[in-house]
C-alpha cells in the first residue's frame, strides 16, 4: 500500500509499505478521510525525535479491513472513526484516569509517533473494542474527522478550564483547536468568550463557533482589552491554544483569582515556560493551571460523535482545502507553511 | 402600600402594609414585574405549615428605593435582580458550599417563607450586596426576573447532573423549571436530551429550548422509551423536575450505571420516596442521586444575566399570561388552577 | 483441583475441576490466602439467582501458577493479590470512570458470579496485567488477601462520602466492611468518626479503628443521638455498611444539609429502598447519595497495599478464625451463621 | 494598649495604639497567644510594600473583649481563635468558593496588610460570627493557635493536592507550613510521603508527622531520589512549601502525568516562576498545578480544631521558643533570623 512518511528529520514523501495486519484485539482501517495537523509538521521538524520512513497523520476515518479474533464490537465493512490517541486501557495511568498518558508520559499518543499513523490506505488501531466508534450514517466522513483530534482537545480545553454556566472565557488563539474550545466553551455554557486572534479568517470561525468578542493582539493589548471586557476583574477561564511562552503568560494575567487557566497548547521550544510571579499572585491566588493530551476511547469518540449528529456544530467550514491522497505532498506543503489562508487541510482517499 | 398575601391556609387576597425599612446591609426594592411559582400554591396549600397575612411571592426584579447604611454596591434607582433565594453569606453552610442551606435546611429561602414576599409594591433583601444583581440596559425586567428561580433552579438540575460534553440527558417534565433544565442541558454540551412530557404547549417549548426527542408518558412507557433512544444504556443524566415518587423512580430507572439522578422537584407528599432497589443495583452501581434548592447570590445572578445578555437564551416564551398587579387575584387563580396552558405567569407593577 | 462450590441454590461442598487455563491476556494463580465473605451467602441463598456447581470466594491472594502470552507483567512464582472485582478495562462503562460497572450493572463482578471464584487451589485471573498487584515482601498474605474487598469497599464509603479534613462522619454498623470504612474515614481526616454498632467485640474493633465514639441502637435512639454529637447539625457524612432499608433511613436523618450518605452495603430485600421525604429536605437540602461496588484493578491494589506497607493499619485483628481449606466446610458455617462472634474467616491452602 | 509593629520598611517595634473597637458585626479579641510567622518577616522586608506603624502578626487566640450589636455567636468572655484570613463572606470571590481571594487578589489576608494584627493587647476581627470560633475546653491557647495559619495552610496542600487513599506524596521543605502539610498528607490517607529538608530537627519533626522517607537535598539529588522510591513513577502529589523556583521546578519534575503539584509557598522574588518544559510533558502530561491561600473562617477554624480535640494530632513540638509578649523584640528577631534552630516562636499574653 502507499504511505506518506517522514523519511527523516526534515524529509517527507510517498513509500510502499505492507498493509498492516491485526493483533488479537485490534483492527486495521482501510482509510477514506484525513486531516493534516500542524503536529505533523512538528513531527517532521524533529520535535518528538528522529524518526525513519514512520507513516504520519493522527486524524483518520474509514472502514473496518480486518480485525483480530478477540475483536467483539466491529466487522469489516463498518465505518469508523478512530481517536488520535488510543490508550491502552488497562495501564496503571488509564485506570488512574489520565488514558491519554497509558505507557508513559504522552504515551496513548502511538499514530505517527511510536507506530504507523493514518496518512496510508490502511492503518492499524489497537484495542479496537475500545479506541474505535461507528461513524452514524448522517454523519458524513469528511464531518467525522474532526472528532478525532479537533473537537477532543478544543472541547478538553473548555472542560479542563471548570468554566461555570455564564462564566467568562478567554481563548488564546483560533487555530483549528482554539476554535474548537471556543465551540467548547459555548457547549459548557459559557456566557461571555473572547477569541484572541489577528488573522481576519480565523477571526471570522471564531465567531461563527461563539465568541462574543475577538481581540486582536496586533492592535491592542491583549491583558488590558480582557480586563476591561471584565470589568477589571479577569476571567474565570483562559484557555491557551497556541503553546508560547508569552501567550502561557497572557493566560495567567486575565485569569480572575480562583480561575483556572486550562492549557491545550503544545511547547515546542525552550528550557522553561515562565508563570509571571505577581500576577499569578505569588503562589497564593488559587489560580489552577490545567495541562492535557486529546482525549481518545470509544466512550469519547461516540460523545463527540453524538455532538455532531445532533448538529449542535459543524466543523467542516475549518477545512480550507482538499485534496486527494495522491496530492499529498502539496497538500502537505501548505499545512506546514500555513499558507494561502489554510485552517485546515482534508484529504479524501480512493 | 399594597401587599398580596396568604391570609391563612387556603385563603389569598390584598392588604395593605408600611413601606419595609432595611437595616444596615440590606436595600428595598420598589417591584417592577415578579413571576408567580407553583411554590406559591404549595404554600398557600400549607406546604410549609401555616402562615399569617405573608405577602407572597419570591420571584421579583425592580430599581433600588432605599440602602442600608454599610450597602456599597447599590444606589436608590438602580435596576437590580434579587434571587429567590437570599443567603446568609457568613453562614456555616455558606462556607460550606451550600448558601440555600444557610440559617438550617433550605433556610436561604426566605421570601414568603421566614419573610414578606415580592407580591408588594415594595420588597426587602438582606444582604444587599450579596444578593443583589446590576440588569443590564439590554435585558427588559420581564425577561430578567426569570434568572431569580426559573433559570437558577433548572440550570442548577443541569450542573447537578455532572452532564459530560455529549452526553445522554433525560429531563422527566417539562413546567418551567423542566423546561429550563432542558436549556441547561443543552448550555452544558449534552449530546441527547430528552424531555418527558404530555401536554403538548410544553412540548412545543421543549424542543425549543433544545430536547432532541420527546416522550409522552402517556402513550408509551417512559423508561422502556429512553433506553431505547439509548441503545439499553440509560442516560448519563436523569434530571427530576416535577417532585412525584413514581416519576424519581422512573429517574433512577433510566440511569446508567455511573450516572446521575439530578433533583430539582419539591417532593409534597408521602413520608417516603422510594429508590427501586434493582434498577438501583442494589446500592452498587455508581448511580448517585443529588439534590439541591435554587442557588442565590449576586455571583449567580450576574451568570445568569449574562447568559440573557449573550442571547444564549431567551425564557420570555414561557409567560403565557401576563396580568398587572392590580389583578393579582385572577392572576393567582391560573396559576394555581393550571389553567389555560398556563406555563407562567407575569405581573407588571405601575 | 479441589474446588469449593456452590452445588446450587442453598447448598455449598467441595468438587473436583481442572485446573483453569490463561487466555492470552490472563493468568491463573495457585492460591494461598483466602476470607469468606458475606456476599458469598447471599449468593448461596439465590441472591444473585440459580448458579450450578460455581466456585464460591472473590478474596483471594497466591502465586502467580501460569500466564498467558500477552501478558507481560508477571511470571510464575510472583506472590500476588487480585481485587474482588476484575473489570474489563475498555470498557466504556471503565472508560467512563466507573470499571466495577464494565459488562453491566455490577459486571466487574466476576469471580463466584459470571466465572468462578477464589475457594479452589487455583483460580483464573482476566486481564492479568491489569487486574493483579504484585505482594510486597514485608506483607503477608494473611493481611494482604484484605485488599482485595474489604479495605477495597470499606475505603471507598469514606472516598465517596467526601469527608472534609475535620469533618463529622457517622458509620452505620461495624462488620468488616464498616470497619474499614471507620479507618477510611479516619485515613481521609475526619475529625469526629461515630460508629454505629451493638456487638460488643465490633464495638471494641470499631475503637481500635478509629471511632470516637460508639452508638449502640439498641441502647439509644441512633438520629437523636448523632444529632446531639453534632451539636444538632449532622454530620457530614454517613456510610450506610449494613444494606438495610431502615439503617439507609437513619443515614439520611443524621446528615446536614449539603452533606453525603455514601452507601456501602448490598440491599438484599424489597422492593424499595426508601428515603425519608422530609429529612431529605423534601428534596432540596443539598444532600447527596453515591453508591459503588468494591473498585478493583492494579492501581487500586497497590495503593492498598502501600496502607498495609506503611502500617497505617493492620487489618488481621479481624480475623476471628482461621481454617485450612480442607476445612472449607465447617469454615463457612461459621461464616454463614455469624456465630462464635465471627467478624471475618481466613482460609489458608497448602 | 501595647503593640509590636511595623515602623517602615526594615523596622519594627512597640507603640501604643488605641484598644479597636468593634463596627456592627465585629469583634474586639483580648490576646493570649500567638505565633511569628515567615510572612511578618516578610512583610517587614517589604514583601507587600510599605507600610507604616502597622501591628504585624496574624496568628493569634484570646477572649472576646467586646462584640458589636449584630454578632449573635459570641460573647465577652469566648475564649475563641480567628483564621490568619479573615474574609468578606458577601464578596463575589467568597461566592465563588475562594474566600481568601475576597476584596481582591489575597484580599482575605487582612491582619497585618490591610489592618493591624495581632502582635497587640487587643485586636480586631471582622465578621465576628463568620471569622471566629470557640476553642474547646480542652485544646489549650498555645496548641489551637497553630490553626490559625499553620494547619489551614499546611492541609490546604495537602486538600489541593487531590492525594488518593494509598498515593504517593513529596512535600518540599519541612518548615513548619511543610511539616503541616507532611501531617495534612497523612490525613489525607498517603501511602508513601516523602519530606525534603535538610536540616535535621526539622527532619525529625517530620518523621513525627507522619514522613516515611526523608530527602536531603543537600546531599543527594531530589528528584532521582523521589523517582527512584516510586519506582520511576513520580508522585502523585508534590507540595512546594518553600516559595522558591528551584523547588518548584523540582515538584514539577517529580510528579507523575496525571498528578499534581499542590503549591503553599510565597514567591517572594523574581519575575517569573519557571516550568521546566520538557518534564511538564510539553503541556500535555495531565500535571495540574494549584495555589491557594490559607482558607480562614468559622467552619474551617472549627474543623481544624476537632483535629486537635480528637487528638489527630499536636502541633506543639514545632515550638522551639516561647517569649512573653514584652520580649517581642528578641522573638522576632530569632524568628526573623531563623536562629537556634527556631521552628515555630510562641508569644504569651499577661
Amino acid at each position: 500500500m502507499r504511505a506518506f512518511v517522514m523519511r527523516q528529520i526534515g524529509q517527507v514523501g510517498f513509500m510502499d509499505k505492507p498493509v498492516p495486519r491485526p493483533g488479537p484485539l485490534d483492527a486495521v482501517v482501510k482509510t477514506t478521510a484525513a486531516l493534516i495537523c500542524t503536529s505533523d509538521s512538528h513531527t517532521v521538524r524533529g520535535g518528538i525525535g528522529p524518526r525513519e520512513n514512520l507513516t504520519l497523520g493522527h486524524e483518520g476515518v474509514g472502514v473496518v479491513h480486518e480485525v483480530g479474533e478477540e475483536v467483539k464490537g466491529f466487522r469489516p465493512g463498518d465505518r469508523v472513526l478512530s481517536g488520535a490517541i488510543t490508550p491502552d486501557w488497562g495501564d496503571l495511568a488509564s485506570q488512574n484516569g489520565h488514558p491519554s498518558q497509558s505507557g508513559g508520559p504522552l504515551g496513548g499518543f502511538k499514530f505517527a509517533n511510536s507506530k504507523d499513523g493514518v496518512f496510508a490506505e490502511y492503518f492499524h488501531v489497537n484495542e479496537a473494542d475500545a479506541n474505535l466508534a461507528k461513524i452514524p450514517d448522517d454523519v458524513p466522513d469528511e464531518m467525522a474527522v474532526y472528532c478525532a483530534d479537533m473537537l477532543s482537545t478544543g472541547f478538553m480545553g473548555a472542560e479542563n478550564g471548570h468554566i461555570p454556566i455564564g462564566g467568562t472565557v478567554a481563548v488564546l488563539a483560533q487555530g483549528p483547536v482554539g476554535l474548537m474550545a471556543t465551540a467548547g466553551a459555548r457547549l459548557r455554557g459559557a456566557g461571555l468568550v473572547i477569541g484572541v486572534e489577528s488573522v481576519p479568517g480565523r477571526q471570522r470561525l471564531a465567531r461563527e463557533y461563539g465568541a462574543d468578542e475577538i481581540v486582536d493582539f496586533t492592535e491592542e493589548d491583549v491583558v488590558e482589552r480582557v480586563l476591561d471586557l471584565t470589568q477589571g476583574q479577569g476571567v474565570d477561564t483562559a484557555i491557551e491554544a497556541l503553546g508560547a511562552d508569552a501567550t502561557f503568560q497572557s493566560a495567567i494575567r486575565i485569569t480572575k483569582p480562583g480561575g483556572t487557566v486550562s492549557n491545550t497548547g503544545y511547547y515546542g521550544e525552550g528550557e522553561f515556560v515562565r508563570i509571571p510571579r505577581v500576577e499569578w499572585g505569588v503562589g497564593m491566588a488559587d489560580k489552577t493551571i490545567t495541562t492535557g493530551l486529546c482525549p481518545g476511547g470509544r466512550l469519547r469518540m461516540e460523545r463527540l460523535l453524538r455532538i455532531l449528529q445532533g448538529r449542535r456544530l459543524d466543523p467542516t467550514p475549518m477545512t480550507t482545502h482538499t485534496f486527494r491522497f495522491e496530492e499529498m505532498e502539496r497538500a502537505f506543503e501548505i499545512s506546514d507553511k500555513k499558507i494561502e489562508d489554510m485552517v485546515k487541510v482534508l484529504i479524501t482517499f480512493p
